[in-house]
């Protein structure tokens, strides 16, 4: 039997948290504060959490006044309600090539944590000065996934996914100029990959790169049992 | 300390069993036979096994000619020598949506089985009949983590992302014709999936899907611990 | 024998009405006020009604104040002027994946009432959770025609298109970032759909979906038989 | 409840004529003789009728061999057994730009005609010599449907589309070379159309023009009533 | 021995209108106020006339406060001294296919106009409604050289083409939205024509087309004979 | 009136010749031998000649076999009959940059003289060697029209266009591999060229060029009027 | 042993200098004022020079109330401080095509300078008027190096290409409109160029072209022996 | 004064010596045997040496029968007559990522080679196991220029170009499938690679990138003076 709510302009999902583990998380970009608030509110007062990513500033303050109990990050755009329980092993690394992935790191950090994971993060190990990164094989080595997120050429993901033993999510970014054409060239790149064991999201994508993330944690954690 | 031998036209890279899990797996398209047959013979008595992707009949006749104990699968364009340790929980589901996807889904499956998954298989459930798919919801579901491979519009991911838990990882197919544009169109569609928790492999890539379902197997054998 | 008006900067089709069942719609987008406000006085004084799209608040507030009669809408872009002779059998479902689709739903929907259909709406009902769909069965299969409106990776199209009778328009929007290439994906996703029975408008174009559902509603109405 | 057959590499879906009107069609391209022998000869003795599409001469005569009743046309490289229920209101007219595009034309018409249609035909009426095509608009307005079939830079379609009173239905065709593009540049240029009332489906899907064709002839012999 | 002054910013090309017929045109889009004073001044001191094209408003107002004798417009952006010799014999023809390509279709009638030519136009005649551009088969077979501007699917341009004895230019121009691609689509439809005797110039480049046009008018003018 | 034949498979214009100056011209490419004979045969027994582009030395045997009085060329893919009334002023020029634009050099040079021009040639004069272009200033700059044929990446085209006072028609070739896009990035550069004064047509359409420079030289002869 | 400082959203990299000769330059566009003003603190009093690209007045204000010493150009977007020992043979020159190149042309010319080479300009010598360029061969031949930036088609770099023994570094810019695609032309253009011994960068890279001429420079004044 | 011999379809410039430093080399992927053969005569003749690249054994055969001493390569389709006069310091490093790469990288070396380079290799060192590539530092940052081929993601071009102080020249490879695009993603990879110092040639033209490498090394043996 379906669950859902209907608001005339969106039907909220209130079965996703059973059939898929996690309530419907808002993606922000083109809803109104009306909208966001009325969703905001019935997730909220459903499964005591949501997470909405991609919202401005204005919208956010619009929805917090609404909903009390959010808390807002500017820089990744995300607005956060409550917390999923604890995955208790291992962590999640975030890898980033260059200072301009921050917002991008950032998004996925917060989701990564709203959802449970642990995380560690190691930013501005781009491949122009690869001991950077060699400096910090123990790290990379002790994760139990890995989000690599870069733009320009995108090369980190490969140096990286040579050097573990674990999944790696890989995340294009937008950060360049001319043939970069927008993070089409890291996202491919990235899709062309000579290392084994990574997988590719959207450009900017840093939700999806640790939502992905974050569900093979919930596998590893429940030992590879179906739920 | 690196540990590689070096063939003048390949280095044989006998560290990466140690380093990344799995030891070098070839890739045979562009590979004369002669290089085949060195590779091969360098990597099966190091490691007692190898996998040689997209190799072709004559090619791989050669190859084991000269290294016995070579399987090979005309369908998948795929030779094994060896195996890996079995990882006894739970299974990969290897779904695809026609079946013009078999290929494909044949080099995903010998994939997984050679590193040592428990694979079960959905084949021909595309979405223009989606009863088929919702019959095997229990399958579906049942899986510690799911291939999804589809050609045409790929939409096949996106509804299954819809159902479950687990990861989803995405192969495109180049099935189709005109606007298919060589399977670009799945990919991009996948890239875009309305459904969380997917990531996304380069078309054809039967074997990177399943190379990256398998370490997120391996993660949840070893229970989230890293390596 | 034409029959049109020569505005200098414009050719006003009187004729049109007589040959294809409607009189002009007047795209807004890059016309002034001034050309605006000329074209829709003579095709009110000429048909008593006609439909402006892709029109801003301040052009529209220009061109009422100048004929009156009008009715604007701004989520839709749309002005509308009198009516055509309503088409009383069945109805077309305006169905779209999310909330973001609306104002391209809104476009639909005012083009068709204004054109003389029977509308109903389906919103919201993307396939990530697909029972929200299916417990609308009823209302999907009965429609004389669906136009199905969505972003991302369009799948929703394809599973409507697998569920019913009827003919489905699929109407691609821009919703989305990074790979979706501004609506390009949705667009060759459903220009690939595994569903037989579907064909495609361009991008966002809403307007031009409707028109399509309505001259086959109009077709049905009269039986089939030629005009 | 579901109904379908499993053969392992293909799932044949029974209740596809309940559902949506037609029993499976059989996309032949990059299915074995063997695989189409059997999925045919499951749906000939559950329907008693089939359509394949893109099959080679080789394969036709396997199935034929194996199955008989067939009747294979090699120009539009389709395969059809039985027959669909007549729909004597009016005709679907097939009217191509070019003599290069009698292939696809072809398919359309036999598709058309399989599902039951009344078919005219009006070829190498390309915009370049306009007084052809306007010899013939009796024809051309007396249609319920017209499927326009062009390649090169699909002219034909918005000149057919600013004719009539009825539904278009748009295939565009690989014909030409260089910045044809194999058939994109067609495709774009249908979508973009000044005249409105047109659809569009993938290049070269005769097969998709006439199935859509085929359902707004249908839903208007039923008078636009819901099935 | 070449003939031009170095500015340092810019080396203005005296030699131009003897090696090439006219002087140098000066593109406007990218250079400062300062850059397009100095290089106007010296242009119109050394042949008594230049033509700006892609001028701002502001920006001619600048220069036209330091260079008397300019006439500036707006729409077209364009900005011209002086006058180059009339050219006696028929007449150029520019016809666009909607009222939004005029700011195109302005810009090629104000550069004929000042290179020489006499130009009549024929707006809004887009294939939608083919009547309208018949009727004036008589103008459209009067003239010497058809400038065709369009955008959307630019099929008028094939249409036209297939109407006339003369050279027609094809300007494909940004109108539209979606798969129109900023103008893509009509530059490769008109690229792709079935008509026979067209040429084609960048997007929105009705300054080219009507260069172009113009060359051709002299060609004629003096018999055809070498320079 | 309209005036053609209607053979089934095509619709032979006779009114073309009256209508745009010269008969139908036959595209070889997809026709079978059977249909160009037919074509064939009408347009040589109404006009006395045609010229059929793209067609392979085995269907011009056929039809020469069956259509006597035929020329063909090879290297060109070309087979004319009869010949245009002469064009007894100045010449066209052809200049082609490398040794491989040939086969499209001569299509060019085969149309123009049975359309009637008088023809000169000058081959391999790429700007990587930009004397030997100089040396021929004179034979440039005496052509009443000027053909560029150019592969890799078009600039011929540009230092042709500053040299002369005449139309200069460019047609861009498939000579080149990897990111020459079979012919793609020459044509893209010939529509961007900073030359004013050039046009162009598809790639590869030796024929195209030839065609519009020949209108161009018979409105010359004819001064400019009118036909 | 790895030598770099980690501030959290950065790490400098000191060592960069020993490896590449050059101390790390500061990519600006993405970076904020706090950002910036800590990277070039620290790089200022590690290298005591740095530059940083792409930074717009604002934030360039910013650092240097913070670190004084820079010297900032608004038309190229560079900061600089100190400079690298000088180059002392030969000189690189630096030709554009047009007046718009300019500002790219100016971060080629403060880049080189910077790194301590001896910088020749030649500015707006475009191939429309090849005597401009064909004037300065001496200049043209004298250099080491020659750095060639052009937008539009991009055809100067082939010209330049042809006439020298020595390297060509080509930068595309993204001056021109419409198939221009923001510079991707001109880039295809300089990839597919008839003339050896040139290689390109990223569009709009002025940084970049100056960059690599700058170690060639260095090579050649250290006679060619590794460093 | 310009100095070339017309063969008619063939204007061979004698003068490139003097001008470029090396005699015309011949592209032969489009010529005839017959005009290979006479073009090859002419050079050696003239200049004692050439290079033909792109040539195919059938026709190398036919060259070489014609005209003696010439030394043929199947792998890199390359043929050579003479040599040039050494340059007797340093060497230019050609490293390529794969065993499929061979052919590219044999292209590359034997262009070095005849132009007078001292040449080392490095090859399958792709960045999957980074450490095979770091074991070579020496010899990576002992070269005085080093060419890096690389298909797939072309990730080795900016690891290695953040190891040297010297000049990278990259040359993506068409090595790959699927998103790969023919080598577009490691091209488009490396014009965006975040170690600067890079410059890039078109796709799998290891002829230009030992071109442009040899004029490096050229420059440099000359101590930076022009020539
Ligand atoms: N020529 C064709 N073009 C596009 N779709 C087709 C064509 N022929 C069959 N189909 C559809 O594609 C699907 C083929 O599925 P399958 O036979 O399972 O691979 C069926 O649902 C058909 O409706
Ligand atoms: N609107 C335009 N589109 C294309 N080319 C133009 C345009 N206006 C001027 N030009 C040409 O572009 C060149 C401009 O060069 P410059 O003014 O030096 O940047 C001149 O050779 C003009 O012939
Ligand atoms: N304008 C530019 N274009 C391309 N690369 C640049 C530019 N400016 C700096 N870089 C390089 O890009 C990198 C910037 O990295 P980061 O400052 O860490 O984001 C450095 O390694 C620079 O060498
Ligand atoms: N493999 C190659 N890739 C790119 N350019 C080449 C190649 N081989 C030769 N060339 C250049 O292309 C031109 C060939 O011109 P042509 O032989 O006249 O067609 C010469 O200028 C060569 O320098
Ligand atoms: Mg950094
Ligand atoms: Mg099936
Ligand atoms: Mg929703
Ligand atoms: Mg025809
Ligand atoms: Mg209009
Ligand atoms: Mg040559
Ligand atoms: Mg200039
Ligand atoms: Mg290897």
């Amino acid at each position: 039997m379906t669950n859902f709510e209907d608001l005339g302009f969106s039907k909220v999902d209130y079965d996703r948290e059973e059939r898929t583990g996690f309530p419907e998380i808002v993606y922000g970009l083109s809803k109104t504060s009306e909208q966001l608030k009325k969703i905001v509110e019935k997730l909220v007062s459903n499964h005591n959490k949501t997470l909405v990513t991609r919202i401005s500033k204005e919208k956010a303050t619009d929805v917090m006044a609404s909903v009390p109990g959010g808390d807002y990050c500017a820089r990744s755009q995300t607005l956060v309600y409550g917390e999923n329980e604890p995955l208790d092993e291992g962590y999640v690394l975030i890898a980033c090539a260059g200072t301009s992935d921050l917002p991008v790191a950032d998004e996925a950090a917060r989701t990564c944590k709203w959802m449970g994971c642990r995380v560690k993060t190691l930013y501005d190990v781009g491949v122009a000065g690869i001991d950077r990164l060699l400096a910090h094989r123990e790290l990379i080595q002790g994760a139990s996934v890995v989000i690599v997120i870069a733009g320009m050429e995108g090369a980190l993901a490969s140096v990286v996914g040579g050097l573990v033993k674990r999944p790696v999510i890989a995340v294009p970014t937008s950060v360049g100029y001319g043939t970069n054409l927008e993070g089409l060239t890291p996202l491919l790149a990235m899709l062309n990959s000579c290392s084994s064991g990574m997988s590719v999201v959207n450009i900017d994508n840093g939700f999806g790169g640790a939502y992905q993330a974050t569900l093979i944690m919930k596998l590893a954690v429940d030992g590879g049992h179906p739920n």
